[in-house]
């Protein structure tokens, strides 16, 4: 339960205090050039210590890709994807876990400490284990490099920070500067309600207290018939990979939940002729997919990231014996996740129509011709 | 892509117009007791023609079950389960493919016509074959036998129709009457709010229009540990369940999208002591899932549904030569799928349940004692 | 555990003497053109009652398809797969069960009824239940789609009795006639050893007794580049699908066992040049499979088959109740299975293969063409 | 397809010249006390250069756990699991890439060189990259927790060295006295037989040639109840374990191949009452084994070993460009691979038994006492 994917396949490991974080990408199509600089600037996104709307530790986070890649005879030594499997790790440093002494026997109240404890009959208390959002990192470079696989299709992946709290941007993203993005530390592309993003979460920060919020996000480009009914529709695989990211309380897509109030004779997309065998659609309330299938169109949705569990106030709760204690977290913790959880989003969006495309590869059957395989 | 679960798995097929509907149940741990007047009485809240909210087609949706089964030789003849694979069907009757002949190439708005049609290259105009909304008798079947398992378990699973249009019942449904659910044919456990949405359904229908809602659905006396951490997180394995239905369009548990704008101090859940090694919260904010996994509190989820793209009024379209044409839909549809869809929410939600409680019986090593296992 | 493939899978369900076998086939490529009396005639192949050295049971098992074909409207109306998944059912019919009341409460030598007693804590007294060879029905009707499939790429399956006791054909398949494995009731392609084999078989039966033997297989035409490193080699794929057949006992391809005894300076094959990156190979020790992929030589492989242990004949054993008792099988057995197999292994073969071949379909990145693919 | 099991998973990464060989293992048991020297020894019976039977190369092959594990509070501290996923690697040390550079272009016979190179379109030439044995490490790795598990269920398992070339020890496991196994460089229980393979492999070796052979294997201990028809019989997933190991080309259980020239009155094992709802078997003709399904009797196995394609002498073959080549390959290499496999064979064995262990304990509901779990 530690893989996501069913052709291109992620199986992650590690936990927030080991020895370091690490993966498995199985499945990735052969003789894709890979960008290490790229792979690590994602990383980079997802890193804590960035800006001041985030923790203050300081995580190199380098990765170091250990198998699956050759360096191509051809194209100046680039790395290339070999069809075999990708491992790789990232080593933690820098943790200090003695600022969790203090919880060994504590359970944080909505942390995962007392539901991984009554699971499996232990816990690890340092840092959250592998509950920690540093399991995150290898969902990144799974990410990067499914970004690499899209690049050469077509396809983009643009998640930015649609709300804070109550604060919140236009809903429909057709009227955003999405190149605004990586403009501003809270990663809304409207950089008037960024502005005020931000000085909410250093204001929630100064409490000690955390706010929630909602990513958006938009993938253009994709290719009508991605998506396999009837469990295995487009939006559901997207809706199960967003709901693992952690904190995160809802996903919707098209018109999504304040669509329910809305007539079939309003919500219905109309269908007008693009080109030969190619439809469009005058509007796009359906998100980007219809009956679980991708129509052409872009693919937009919503997430919901609940405010962090972990508040620098005292909190009442109890211990592992059942007394009742006082818990008073220390450390560094971020104010507010979603910054911070764009690229984990796009990361996922990413594996998931990767994951989409290469299973819709089997749909059909193609008389393989060796002698066009081996041309390069 | 046809298969739910990783355990108990439930594997469909069959469309609207063919020969029969169907399916294979594996992993049913052995010696259930199989009522099958509850499996039927199970479809029968899913059929058509119940009420004056929903199509006037009459389907016996009679289920027979070809395998896995065999009568107790102590308990009064009662049907259990063997262990071995449930196969199923469901003959299709009564299906009027005439009223669809007009849609041969027509693609109808925000339906899955075009979708497959790019996808497979074919289409089965007939009823929306493999998309229609008939394939979710199989998913009602086996969430019969998944809520059977459950019982024995004093697992309780209970959904209701929370909203439609504009009109909503109460969100805590600690506050709602949940044995009123099946006393009116919306399936709203507030009589007078089911009153107001079935007179807005009827207004609706009388317009030719359809209607979207909120389905709302709460888990009762589940254990805590259930769920695998990190993709295999019990709400993204709900999510998708619930995704996978036809016409929803958002998922959402605990205090969902609306918990955006809370602060941490607001929404955390403070736990008390309950008894030796066992927690409880003093709220439930959470939804019954911390960390990916169940602290058992009631699971509470919420799910957004679309109105029905199928209008009884002309629509602009194409056809399948890109001409533009006006689709005429005739036949018999539902004006809101709420009320019939409520049953497959369940089965869904049974289904995940039961799939999650299974492989959370495997992180322990048991010494297997052959001799216990055949005391029956 | 009833589901066999990756990509084309075949999920089976029924046991000997329920209401019927059946199964569903997902991941079948669209537009394969479904010929009905193929595909009973490969049931025909396994069907008890061919010949007088197979029991005499009269079975008339005809197939069923309940879903995911549609009449081509330009091709005759003949049938064609539609991409979604294809139910079917073959009732039991003229299931003496009343044959087996005398073994209710014993255990058969050598059957699984034992086994699955001590792992369900029931049993299924009729005909072995879902152990019983019936269940191979639904390997037949899956391997015959998955034949058809193949037969569009230029790949032929075929196997034949090699060995029946100690009396054997030629172990190398390029000396035999494959034409002629049909010309005889033992399907052996040397009709003179045929006799020998069926006179054997004859005798066996005269004893009350029963016997095994081997039956070889050839896969020509296959591409290289099949089978997927490290954990599904193509010849494990294979292997497990041979050994899942009941009463197998060994698989071996190439020289297989025999070879051990050979250097490898007498068992490597050596490339020769055929045509523009394309080599061949001057002998095939091999198999025609060389690191778990296929080298675009005949894939050659034997499967040894126990004899089956329903023996007319009294035997001792004991009863549910620790209990020393005599068994004497009554009704209509085969003295020798592999007459009746040799349509099974070939259905597992071409499964195997055709499944293969769809996940290599996933290696490398392909534009998708939407408009090409609507070309039908 | 780089991952083995269904509930303990094993997913592995690396090739022979790149940084690290390593996996991941998912679904271990959480609270099993991991024996790190135990661990390392297992890869000590792998590595190469144990003897002069052996490859001269020295690796270290020491193992990095990386995550899963956690330092008991109450048992000295020893290792335990924690249910999560257990990442590690191996440095890969000492290649002599440079040994390579002459096969750069070469398809060495009867190598995975062509069926990658076809396969993929492009290859790694440096010792066999994907293809090489050095992957068998994280095999080794994974069966040695999976053994550590076994330990305490009171399962067991052990390989040998049956036969190289045309010597043998006896077939019959119960005549060989198994506590020798370690005694010889070979593996051969029977020291007398032992010192004749050895003097035939070092003969072979000189002549710059290698030779194949059997591995047998028995798994004691395990109760009856394990493995999963009709697909996923013990035996079925027995045998593609095995023939996932490199070399490998035949599998055989219980009588195997040579018991197709018996009747089945010769063959089927007669029960007989041990103890109460347990039944013992007079003979052991099946293997342990029956319709897939453990029978509480050993479980018995072979597995036959082609001689390995690496020749220390000249062999024709061609090269990418189709020339007509001669191949002088240098290096170190094994001319006989079984002593070095007999511990991969025990690794998978006991990985495919813990998986079908735990994946049994799904077939019965239990009620989930919380407050037990708790306990440690």
């Amino acid at each position: 339960m530690n893989t996501f994917g069913n052709i291109f396949r992620l199986t992650t490991f590690g936990e927030s205090h080991g020895a370091a974080i690490g993966g498995v990408i199985d499945g990735c199509p052969e003789g894709i050039t890979l960008d290490l600089d790229f792979i690590q600037s994602e990383l980079d996104r997802r890193r804590p210590g960035q800006s001041r709307l985030t923790t203050a530790r300081k995580e190199g986070d380098r990765v170091e890709l250990l198998s699956g890649v050759l360096k191509s005879p051809t194209n100046n030594g680039a790395l290339q994807t070999t069809g075999t499997p990708i491992g790789f790790i990232v080593r933690n440093e820098n943790q200090h876990s003695s600022d969790y002494d203090d919880l060994r026997d504590i359970f944080r109240p909505s942390h995962a400490d007392y539901t991984y404890f009554i699971k499996y009959g232990l816990r690890d208390h340092r840092g959250g284990g592998r509950s920690s959002a540093r399991e995150t990192i290898s969902r990144v470079v799974g990410g990067a490099i499914a970004k690499l696989c899209l690049r050469q299709l077509g396809i983009d992946v643009k998640a930015w920070t649609a709300q804070v709290g109550n604060i919140a941007c236009d809903r429909d993203w057709t009227k955003l500067n999405l190149s605004q993005i990586e403009s501003n530390a809270v990663r809304c592309p409207d950089t008037a309600i960024a502005q005020q993003m931000e000085d909410l979460i250093l204001q929630v920060k100064s409490e000690g207290d955390t706010i929630g919020g909602i990513i958006a996000g938009v993938i253009t480009g994709c290719p009508a018939g991605l998506g396999e009914p009837v469990f295995g529709k487009l939006h559901a695989q997207l809706g199960a990979a967003m709901l693992s990211i952690n904190a995160v309380k809802g996903f919707e897509y098209g018109e999504g939940f304040a669509g329910v109030e809305q007539r079939g004779s309003e919500q219905n997309d109309v269908f007008v002729s693009a080109s030969r065998r190619k439809a469009e659609t005058k509007t796009n309330h359906s998100g980007g997919i219809q009956g679980g299938i991708s129509n052409g169109q872009p693919i937009f949705f919503r997430i919901a990231f609940k405010p962090v569990a972990t508040l620098l106030q005292p909190q009442e709760t109890i211990d592992i014996h059942g007394n009742a204690v006082t818990s008073h977290p220390r450390g560094r913790h971020d104010p507010c996740v979603l910054p911070r959880a764009v690229p984990i989003v796009e990361a996922m969006a990413a594996m998931t129509i990767l994951d989409a495309y290469l299973i819709n590869q089997t749909i059909h059957l193609h008389a393989l011709d060796a002698s066009s395989v081996v041309e390069k």
